[in-house]
């Protein structure tokens, strides 16, 4: 068990010194032996876990889906509008988080396969439309897959373009507008009416996921 | 007139060899010398026209803006959708307006001021959407400034996406797509209800766009 945890936080160490090196040299030129002297970890220990510089980019890339679970609403258009804002918050407050967006983000990587959280983020989203839609949320125009891509798509943007401008301090009011600007062509006006769509939504579900957290983990020690 | 016609073509030149190199190494890797061997042009050449790296950068992101001029329309609205369009249209058929774009979307390019673009886009989106309110088009609870910036953000991570995913090859129906999802919010149903949003759009303003260029260039050649 030790050796499990110890094994464990080898691979966060070395995916947190690959996330470093991504970011400080592009994926590009950055190296191996970079990532290596970053996180002080052994050849072996580095190829034990990953074996090649693509394999470290695509665990990088996988962090932001290791996302809290968003808790379950009756309607399901605000677990959407929970799954986005909640994003929103831990790309602002975790490094890790930022790094994988920044790594799907780099079109510049030409070797490197990014489609993968655009398609994972769009398979969430089209199974919480799809829900939406069987219990009468949706307007009766609505493709979920094609809504699912552009809140995808549009939600990579934004977060950019707030990257590029200000370094995520607006991002949380700049998530909640595009929300106001896409929800109204995709829900039924009852539920608009009764989504949360306010700037502070994504701290609000960060303290409620991580509390069901915490109390699952206070079972199991007691178990 | 010859000598500044063989200057401005150097200039391209150098910055076309720019947009390749950045596009191949990475900003953070790629270095002056590069552009050098891959322009094959000497360095004095090279630093009339830039004087450091971060201007080579700089002159690459510029030329997205250097867009054709969208035909005047009755609906300003219509206009923001044309230059949207046109501008997806240009993403797919154009290397230099691939490169800006791509550089201003490379967050691991930490030491470059990508918002430029973001901002000069917003400029654009902001007068016509102010003119579009000064004549009745929008929705009275719209605010033109925060909708400038959900377009702008929202495309160019709808074009990020559609280029990680499948290189622009549907890159004209994402961003057709993202026009019927934000603009209902937007604009009034009788201005809506005449919009041409379809995936074809960007094409045929440029035929125009292009036919208007010609024309005036034959005038000018005539007097």
């Amino acid at each position: 068990m030790a050796e499990q945890i110890r094994a464990i936080r080898t691979r966060q160490n070395i995916l947190l010194a690959a996330a470093k090196i991504f970011e400080q040299y592009g994926y590009p030129a950055a190296t191996i032996s970079q990532i290596l002297s970053e996180a002080r970890v052994t050849k072996g220990a580095l190829y034990f876990h990953f074996q090649s510089k693509e394999e470290l980019a695509q665990g990088v890339l996988a962090e932001q889906d290791q996302r809290l679970i968003v808790p379950e609403r009756a309607s399901k258009v605000q677990e959407i509008v929970d799954a986005v804002m909640l994003h929103a918050h831990r790309l602002q407050t975790n490094p890790m988080v930022r790094a994988g967006v920044r790594l799907s983000m780099d079109q510049l990587a030409l070797g490197l396969d990014r489609s993968g959280p655009f398609v994972r983020w769009s398979e969430v989203g089209l199974e919480l439309l799809q829900k939406a839609q069987a219990q009468g949320e949706l307007l009766p125009h609505v493709v979920p897959a094609e809504t699912a891509d552009v809140i995808v798509g549009s939600f990579a943007g934004i977060q950019s373009m707030s990257q590029a401008i200000c370094e995520y301090q607006d991002l949380v009011g700049r998530v909640s507008a595009l929300m106001r600007h896409v929800l109204p062509s995709v829900v039924v006006p009852s539920v608009l009416a009764s989504l949360d769509l306010s700037e502070n939504r994504g701290a609000t579900v960060y303290a409620e996921a991580l509390k069901a957290v915490e109390e699952q983990e206070a079972i199991e020690t007691v178990g």
